[in-house]
């Protein structure tokens, strides 16, 4: 069994030096592009995404709140937390944010991390299913809400407040969301929530509260700040001036995919080149096709597609294109298993905060003869 | 309490005299615009699709067996079915071939039938939960997937078979899942499979499976013809070639959208117009917004949304567009919760066989000065 991070690791990032960092603080890095070609993301590869900088705490003394529409509120230390049913789920995470560098060649986006496609990780998660510590706690007909409180206090919000969100009790409820205190068979890195974080697989990275404090059952999903600002907001809203109910508030992630091989700047020679990368298919979907274009989708050719290694993960795919010589572009796109398809351009889907960006992917290459 | 429909009243369609009927036999019949604007569909308008004739039913003999891995297999009178208890569930369900003739006018699909968007109906289905059921028989942890086999056999398989399609086992122990006897209050009319059939929200119709006789607990999905009949394959697939496993087997709808008035041929007036339809997404999403333009796509206004019935039903949407004199093409796209758009044109969503076009919905109208 993984055991609780020590204070004394905090601070450490513990990661590879090619991580791509947009901010030192809060630390915000994504994988680079030849990490997320493994099925499992190392942790020192695994991207970061923060609010405020790691909250200082004793796990000794740390407890998690169980309250709200409950029969019999909890306290729980992390020994109580290992007394239940220790769970494992494979599940990629993926920032709201993911890809917004491409929404921002369509028009800038002020203020937000300019994130490329590495945005997104997969881990082995290993904890208790908060579906357990709920039923331990009788949650209330009424509940119709789960919110979680961590204890990074971010300066983002005005005032400063924990970061938090909230999921649905359906979701809550199914056995796939855990409480997590362990990473890949590791202990849970203080960069990565330690000593509890939340692990929704399927949604949006932001409902993955980590440093977790407080379970909340709520007949309303929570007013934290964090909860409404990951809204895809119509394209001429100002994001300064719209209400917390306005846009189209996010949680499980639409089908995507990306290029990772060859990559943009990568210097290939004309001829018969494989092509690879990743799809991802949220909550009760998956994968079902990866199209691949040299030819601005004149012609597609269908991709080999990797099953998922869980419902829960990514999925690689390879194929080989004929590149011609000189400039080329490569298009892929994914359908999912409803025949749903991403959109042809990152214009249909830009949005002023640059969230969900699930275009088809795009990336200019130049070929030598 | 519904009765349940005598055997003198079956081959009466009871159908309006505006249903757009496409084939007699089996009879295939879209609902009329007009009648798609009400959120419920009245029985004599609700759309059907059939791969064969009614089949005749006596209800007093008739039983419904529930087998394959099971703990105790089941034979149920109609009687035995209203013990348990009875629920009710607001639904729509959708052809997985609604909107092909879109798909048409961008290449022919021999065979098969020209759908307009009138292949989607909704009404309040009342009968046992399937999970009900499957709990009494006691389903075994090795069945993944929940067979329907009906009493119609369709002379379009080769040899000739009863229609059946399967769900798998999450879906099926999901409360929503009815085995209905009673259509908006009243007896399930012949038409639509009494005397029992099943009701799969937020799937393609073909899995709620009318004239239901047999219910089979197995670990893969059913052999049944009409189980990969519907599946999404590649354009350049030769549907008469394939084999079952190819192509993308469709169970939940994804995210769409009609446009209902102005319809096509109407001849309005130029000037501030009324524009409204309806958009639907499947299983676990909701329609979160209606984006409507006359200009293609320039600019796009945003229309009133109803809030859904039911988690499992269309909504209506409306706004007013000032249309020019002359030739107008209006365009309509939804947006899922998941923040996942409409493809924009038919093109990309072409398949041999004709199925889940999601496209934006297109209406070209000429305006009098």
């Amino acid at each position: 069994m993984a055991d609780v991070v020590d204070i004394d690791r905090m601070g450490i990032w513990d990661k590879r030096d090619d991580m791509l960092v947009h901010q030192e603080e809060p630390y915000n890095a994504e994988t680079p592009p030849g990490a997320l070609a493994a099925p499992i993301t190392s942790l020192d590869a695994f991207y970061c995404r923060n609010h405020a900088p790691i909250p200082r705490i004793d796990s000794a003394s740390w407890r998690l709140r169980v309250e709200g529409l409950v029969d019999r509120p909890l306290e729980l230390s992390m020994d109580d937390l290992r007394r239940f049913t220790e769970r494992t789920v494979v599940a990629t995470l993926q920032c709201a944010g993911n890809r917004r560098a491409d929404l921002m060649e369509v028009r800038d986006i002020p203020g937000q991390v300019p994130w490329g496609p590495g945005a997104v990780s997969t881990a082995r998660w290993s904890g208790v299913s908060l579906a357990d510590v709920l039923a331990e706690a009788g949650v209330r007909p009424q509940a119709a809400h789960i919110a979680f409180t961590g204890a990074d206090v971010s300066q983002q919000a005005d005032p400063p407040q924990p970061f938090g969100g909230s999921i649905p009790m359906t979701k809550a409820a199914s056995g796939e969301v855990l409480l997590a205190w362990a990473m890949n068979d590791q202990a849970l890195p203080a960069a990565h929530g330690a000593p509890l974080r939340v692990v929704v697989p399927g949604w949006i990275g932001a409902r993955s509260v980590k440093w977790l404090e407080r379970i909340g059952a709520q007949a309303e999903p929570t007013g934290n700040h964090f909860q409404t600002e990951y809204s895809v907001l119509p394209p001429e809203a100002d994001p300064e001036a719209v209400g917390p109910g306005d846009g189209i508030t996010l949680g499980p992630v639409a089908i995507h995919c990306a290029i990772l091989r060859p990559g943009g700047n990568e210097r290939v020679a004309a001829g018969p080149t494989e092509v690879s990368g990743f799809a991802f298919a949220g909550e009760n979907r998956t994968v079902a096709r990866v199209d691949v274009s040299a030819d601005h989708g004149s012609t597609w050719t269908h991709a080999d597609l990797d099953p998922p290694e869980s419902p829960w993960t990514w999925q690689h795919w390879r194929t080989v294109l004929t590149l011609p010589p000189g400039e080329t572009e490569l298009v892929a796109r994914a359908w999912d298993s409803t025949a749903a398809v991403q959109a042809e351009s990152p214009v249909t889907v830009w949005n002023p905060r640059g969230y969900a960006n699930n275009a088809a992917a795009h990336v200019r290459l130049t070929c030598r003869p």
